[in-house]
């Protein structure tokens, strides 16, 4: 019985997905969706992100929260437009909450949208927002076995970014165990390690998402 | 329809969790249901309170997570007791997991039970499991704005353990706006600040559970 339920609800989502998907496509719009623990640095990979990227790109951030502005308070001082979704305590954005703010956006004129999901790294997993790509942010402090303990995240990935490497000699972190349980999951993901503090890194990331969103 | 889905789910949980706790009240047993996201130490601090506790009380662990036994095996060692529950992908534990696998203790001979729960400041709030206290567990490279963005988890819990306190020096986390973000949704909670790592701290947090688990 649960199984169904979820399952309706999953199909639900997937539907709606699929028409977003189509709509984003259809106007040459790059759209990631950004997943992570809450503190992994999400909102400062995209702070970091939208410094490099607003000369170059057009940009605009969906920020989904349990409660508060505070993310995309944030983010408003870059002078993109940027959409809060507060979920009232779902653990994660639905297709179904991306759609209903879209017509906020006007579409055609943007190359990439961020949406920023929920500080969660089960739930959100499985809700398809018809983006392009999921980004994974995950940070040394979390520990070198975040990939073996939480695998469906980091096998859903285009790209993970490893943050607050700047961190690495106060901590006993395996970046080779890190690398290798990532590899054994998802051999064809983008690994960037990067630390939003003192910009370490973020240089490749920010190609990465420029070459992305322009072709 | 999704509201009334959801409201089973949580009137089902919370029948086993109120058999559950009758359970745990005649025996004399202090259940603890350990959250927080993944990362900020919840094993950690429960090996630390292993190594405290074992000469005084007598403990078991029930260990929740998405997959492997890593941190099971982490806590074998210390010759307690030890039950994994995998919940499959699943983002948090439900009381008819924990009913489940009762059967693995004799339950009279113990003084306190530690229930870890899958790594994820969202969902397990809203799953009671028949504890008598819920522990977050947070720490400071995860930031100071965590209570504020998720507030429901620091409001339901007991006690507040905040690890890592060895990093302040490389962080930049305003220790005042923790605490005072939490004192406003949780005037009545007990904060200890601790480190896993170099053991400071602990010594506070050991002594709470003694004697709530001697009471």
């Amino acid at each position: 019985m649960q199984i169904n339920i979820a399952r309706r609800i999953f199909d639900t989502n997937d539907r709606v997905a699929e028409r977003l998907r189509n709509v984003f496509e259809s106007s040459g719009l790059l759209v990631v969706n950004v997943l992570g623990s809450p503190g992994a640095g999400k909102t400062s990979l995209i702070e970091r992100s939208l410094e490099h990227l607003t000369n170059k790109l057009r940009v605009a951030v969906i920020e989904g929260d349990l409660a508060t502005s505070l993310d995309a308070d944030r983010l408003r001082r870059f002078g993109v437009p940027v959409v809060q979704i507060n979920t009232g305590g779902l653990c994660h954005l639905d297709s179904a909450m991306i759609e209903n703010v879209l017509s906020e956006f006007d579409l055609p004129t943007l190359d990439l949208l961020i949406i920023e999901n929920v500080g969660n790294l089960v739930c959100p997993v499985r809700f398809d927002l018809g983006e392009a790509c999921k980004i994974v942010v995950a940070s040394l402090p979390e520990g070198d076995d975040k990939v073996a303990k939480y695998p469906t995240a980091f096998s859903s990935a285009s790209v993970v970014v490893l943050n607050k490497i700047d961190l690495k000699n106060a901590l006993n972190f395996d970046m080779d165990r890190f690398e290798r349980d990532l590899l054994a999951v998802n051999p064809a993901v983008e690994l960037f390690r990067v630390s939003c503090c003192t910009g370490i890194g973020l240089d490749r990331w920010v190609d990465w998402l420029n070459q992305r969103a322009a072709s």
